[in-house]
């Protein structure tokens, strides 16, 4: 594809960034970058949450953002209500909280009758900025969850940027029926092909390569194990970005340490001169989260060459410690300019925020 | 391929089969036909438990199961011991059970330092019948886990009998890391090529359609959910049997029904004139596993147009009663004749049993 034409990585100078903090990455100093007091609700009867974890890519000269939008109906007193899609309509479920059929022992996930919701219902939205920092609203049409795989929203979408000039979205697929990992394909951000589940429940946090490796699509993924098994990153290669198999196990948690608890990809790996780096989320067993580095074989990805033993990025700025889910960064987009990765991130599961991050210094720790 | 020439189905002749059971079943009456006393383990330190869950297909004349043979080391007194796989060969782990780091809460899967093991270690066992009722060891190599992926052995392998003279073995791929879907293929049943894991944790009952549908292969397979969803069938499509996408939601659990818990496919379903008739266990809170039926579109199975209200087959035997574990018809098996399917069935996850259906008296239920 043609390169893109964008100013914005000269725009944040060093005296905007945050180096004060005992970890890898320079915060910019007017994070959070992204509220959710800046985004207007889907409808009127809907409160916008939070923001999370956005898709980051350039498109038409500028930087945008993917954000999840993640709203919740305006509650009534005495009453607890959650948004669900029905025929790809948003429907508001309302039930008194003294129904004992009615169970909030977890306020995310409300069960009724047995069945199990989400208490918010999450969109995709599409932000854009000349500099990389001051995000608007492109005003395009929200992303919204389709069918029936989809009937409780779509969460945490990566955008892999192909050499053909598509872009690939893969995100979390959520419904009764589980969590998936679903797809789709666009060029414009206008038109969109639904490629569908790509990797049936319990599965999250997939990033595809946004280059082949000896002939094959490559993609991180994150099942999750009943039993047997854990929260784990895995990789799977694919003839044509529909289909997906040779599934391996390429990460586990670590025992006693900041990842003990689960892992997850982030966007795709960057391409350095010491093989592939995947930038990852981790948490203990306190639900911390932080961010740590995988460095891959260039040929053979399932190969891991080194793995971060202290986190990259940790939750220290108040923004990152408190919010509807504290002590979180969490991120699934990035920009990569020469040494430099722009990276964007949820921080406690409310806001957006940035940091830098230099790849020379990351392949230092590993 | 070439017909089978079996004459087995003919061999077994209405007065040998037990059809005062209510459910729809004709039970051999040389049930069970296969038990653990029946097979040789395979080492003289370890003691065959159980027989499970056979894959059935028509070679070479014959009529061959491929069984499922669960193994636990010969067990000492005040110590617990249980198999793994590494570097591909059986190693025996042996722990005090006065030692505090032993956990046998649940006696299938003891956990040692908090990680989960499994108490037996499974393989899959050729045998060989002339009239389907009687069967030898085929004195074939045993298939065993391979791999870091089945370091816990291998359970549950259906056969697909495809139309170019393979035969694909889809199984649970079981180890640390979770259980998945495995895949060999052969045409000889002396060389396999292993396919690699087709679906990644937590999946198992996966069966592959014997013949393509609009030019696509489909499989049936069993995702398991964290949190949300449950223990579904689930429907897959592929271009090339190795890679796997467009997952939909087949089928779910139903409230206050034998089926209640937790559903998976059986064996390949079979085409009849009302479309592709696929039988399915199904269990309740109590664990008891009955088999039902589902009917799916024959173009487009991912519609169902009827499925079994009542169990097509029930755990009423005493060996289907009591065993490893009890209450269970289990089946992913079965071989077709005309009207007639002759099934193959783990009963109480210890012995195998056969039983014979009408596809006509099926059809009628439905």
């Amino acid at each position: 594809m043609e390169n893109p034409k964008v100013t914005m990585l000269t725009g944040a100078t060093p005296s905007l960034l945050n180096n004060s903090m005992p970890d890898l990455a320079l915060r910019h100093s007017q994070n959070p970058i992204l509220s959710p007091s800046q985004v207007q609700p889907s409808r009127p009867d809907m409160k916008v949450e939070c923001l999370l974890n956005p898709g980051v890519f350039y498109f038409d000269g500028l930087v945008w953002l993917v954000v999840r939008v993640a709203e919740r109906p305006v509650q009534e007193e005495g009453k607890l209500s959650f948004p669900v899609l029905k025929n790809d309509s948003v429907e508001i479920l309302s039930f008194e909280l003294a129904d004992p059929l009615l169970d909030t022992t977890d306020p995310r996930e409300p069960r009724y009758e047995g069945e199990t919701f989400l208490s918010t219902l999450s969109h995709l939205r599409l932000f854009r900025s000349g500099d990389g920092v001051h995000f608007e609203d492109a005003g395009l049409p929200i992303l919204h969850g389709k069918g029936e795989l989809e009937s409780y929203g779509i969460e945490d979408c990566r955008v892999a940027t192909m050499n053909d000039g598509t872009y690939l979205l893969t995100y979390t697929a959520t419904s009764s029926k589980g969590y998936g990992v679903g797809l789709r394909k666009t060029s414009n951000w206008k038109d969109f092909e639904e490629m569908g589940m790509i990797l049936p429940p319990a599965n999250k946090d997939c990033a595809i390569f946004e280059s082949k490796v000896n002939d094959k699509y490559y993609c991180f993924h994150r099942p999750s194990g009943v039993g047997l098994g854990g929260n784990f990153i895995w990789l799977a290669s694919s003839p044509d970005l529909q289909h997906w198999g040779n599934h391996i196990c390429l990460a586990e948690t670590r025992k006693e340490m900041w990842d003990s608890n689960r892992i997850g990809a982030g966007a795709a790996p960057i391409m350095t001169k010491e093989g592939w780096l995947a930038i990852y989320h981790g948490a203990d067993f306190e639900n911390r989260y932080c961010l740590g580095a995988l460095l891959l074989d260039k040929q053979n990805p399932a190969n891991v060459i080194a793995r971060s033993e202290k986190p990259l990025m940790q939750p220290l700025e108040d923004y990152e410690q408190k919010g509807f889910f504290g002590n979180v960064v969490f991120t699934n987009g990035h920009l990569r300019q020469d040494d430099e990765i722009t990276l964007y991130y949820g921080a406690s599961d409310t806001v957006i925020g940035s940091a830098k991050f230099s790849i020379t210094e990351i392949l230092k720790t590993l």
